[in-house]
């Protein structure tokens, strides 16, 4: 069974890349991504704030955040 | 061929917890990671100041920076 890693982003250039690096960079044969727009997917900020997300673009592996760059605060996208 | 990807870090905690998530995570099939510790290895500062790397832990796709959380300024290293 594939790990599930999320990916939580705003939309915005500096997501935009991380997202296509993300996704070129995983291996697919172990691991699935979920891509979430937090600007468009408002009723996830919760969630994203609670596994610790504070900015994005951002990845969560195994509860881990990994903030890639700098796109946008979380706070900012409620 | 593999594609080549850099992985800068300082030896922090950060860099650390970062770093294993990249090798865990990099697809092995089509990656290979340089790991280049710049508290030990003075002599690539130049090199990572070139391509755009201000922090570690940094991992560099295709001379795309991305800074992954915080570890270090990269002028803190010098």
């Amino acid at each position: 069974m594939k790990q599930k890693v999320l990916f939580y982003h705003a939309g915005c250039p500096v997501c935009q890349d991380a997202e296509r690096a993300v996704l070129e960079l995983l291996d697919p044969a172990r691991f699935e991504v979920e891509v979430i727009h937090l600007g468009q997917q408002k009723d996830r900020l919760g969630e994203a704030e609670r596994l610790g997300v504070q900015s994005v673009p951002a990845l969560v592996v195994n509860n881990r955040v990994f903030h890639i760059n700098f796109g946008a605060k979380l706070t900012d996208l409620k």
